[in-house]
């Protein structure tokens, strides 16, 4: 029995040690230079080649290397009875937390702009937009989803959450599928993005959802890049709807050179750091995953693969 | 009997308005224009002019218009049995500690380097700071920097905080006087001054103090310019003893074209926006103190004129 990890241009050495450290008896493969496929029962994935994992006949389940799946989901060389889950830990979730807080404050004090005005030496106090005056709509209460928004609600943020059925948490007022939309949005100043990309998600940050936010609004994207129809975020800006954006993933990434968002000032830019799984937990979920998938239990932040999420 | 605005080239118009909207039977003046010196009992001063408040007579209390008294205990003209009182509000307590929440995420996520790279369109992903490798060290613990400490380690920061006397504070590890402070600064990575500006504290934040901190440090200055040594901040840099700043203080405000701190790259700069007092909270504050003004109590975040704080 062995553990593999699969990703193009990614150097594996500090997981490695970290599952080992978990548990020394762990055979670890590391993708391409596999020596035994059949002795492959659980692989860990990101950003893998195509058909790949039709390679490994002993699969049983197939972890991604972060809360996203959607690589594993449109993989159709994955057989149906394997089970797929998320990575999933307590720090990513508080990761994410804080970096959506960062970015709320970063636009409600105006940083970006000070930043830009320190390149020019410039001192020009800008007015802090209050909090009463920032009501926060996050999309998708997930785990993710579900601790931006407590954490929020705990800053004093008046937080609003839409998701596919009605949740009751203190402090947040819920709003439920397509019904609750246009009130969702329209109580809504700063959106935060953190759907599960569907065939139903993909591309719904268009138009038609910027113009009915509070004029003008504010987006921030820490769901996938394939939410957004990019050309709209710019359309949304130049019509008023928006009056800026601070996203962590885009269509393509690496985000192309010539792509015209780095352009934009109203956009801020960061690599896709907003969770980044530190080894040592990703060691912990794994391994806990590993021995559930040999044992046939259930696994921790287990897909259904036929929803999606 | 009338209440006195005083300050520099400043727009009074909403705290008026806010002043009168909670006791509309005040007599607000707004300095220079006052029609009666001697009905004023009460004022309100940020950066007056030198000794303007010997023309009145009948004062009976000032207060700050901000958390910063500085320039009311340095003014000799005031009475000795004159009550000078802050202006302390839990929106100033809240913004401050968020202003350094986010200052510190900034700081551990490089967001200052992605809007850099953003300008060039560079996509480079950095490893971001574990809040592990992270401890904050709090110097001063007033009203402020208890906040301060407070949100940090519900965020789960290693919290560490200085004062004149030891606290007992969930989750923060105190140390007290000359005697802890290398001790400290020792086990601090992220320095944060709010300490209040007396004889003793002026040119606190010298090299002596950089270089004791974990290797590099940061420093967060949101207490006064008057604090830093300017100079020793750059040569900080050059010894590798920092590795970064984020200033919202400084000796000279605003922060002169020509000096040295606007092409410094390790340096982040705010026009002193940590904590602004919005005018409906101030005006509660305020109309509280004067009544209580009026009638001889003690007045609420009265400054011990002697020890300076």
């Amino acid at each position: 029995m062995s553990l593999l990890l699969i990703a193009k241009n990614r150097d594996f050495d500090s997981l490695k040690k970290a599952l080992l450290e978990k548990d020394p008896n762990l055979d670890v493969e590391i993708w391409p230079r596999v020596e035994n496929r059949e002795r492959v029962n659980f692989a860990v994935c990101w950003n893998h080649p195509e058909k790949v994992l039709g390679n490994y006949t002993n699969l049983r389940a197939v972890s991604s290397l972060g809360a996203g799946v959607n690589h594993l989901l449109d993989d159709e060389s994955i057989p149906e009875d394997i089970s797929i889950c998320r990575l999933v830990t307590d720090s990513l979730q508080e990761q994410m937390a804080e970096y959506v807080l960062n970015a709320i404050i970063n636009y409600r004090l105006h940083i970006g702009e000070y930043f830009e005005n320190k390149r020019k030496g410039v001192w020009e106090q800008k007015n802090t937009l209050p909090k009463k005056y920032a009501p926060v709509g996050i999309m998708g209460l997930g785990e993710m989803g579900l601790n931006v928004a407590t954490l929020l609600a705990k800053q004093g943020y008046i937080v609003l959450g839409w998701s596919r059925s009605k949740k009751d948490i203190d402090g947040i007022t819920s709003f439920a599928g397509k019904g609750d939309l246009d009130d969702f949005l329209s109580e809504t100043k700063i959106l935060v993005n953190l759907l599960p990309l569907t065939d139903e998600t993909e591309g719904f940050l268009d138009l038609d959802i910027f113009k009915k936010l509070k004029k003008p609004g504010y987006l921030i994207n820490v769901g996938r890049g394939d939410h957004l129809v990019e050309e709209d975020l710019i359309y949304a800006f130049d019509m008023g709807y928006l009056e800026g954006a601070c996203l962590d993933v885009f269509e393509e990434e690496p985000l192309p050179k010539n792509h015209s968002f780095w352009n934009r000032k109203q956009i801020m830019i960061t690599p896709h750091i907003a969770a980044i799984t530190p080894a040592k937990e990703a060691a912990e979920v794994i391994v806990e995953n590993y021995k559930r998938a040999m044992s046939g239990m259930d696994l921790l932040y287990e897909v259904d693969r036929e929803k999606g999420y």
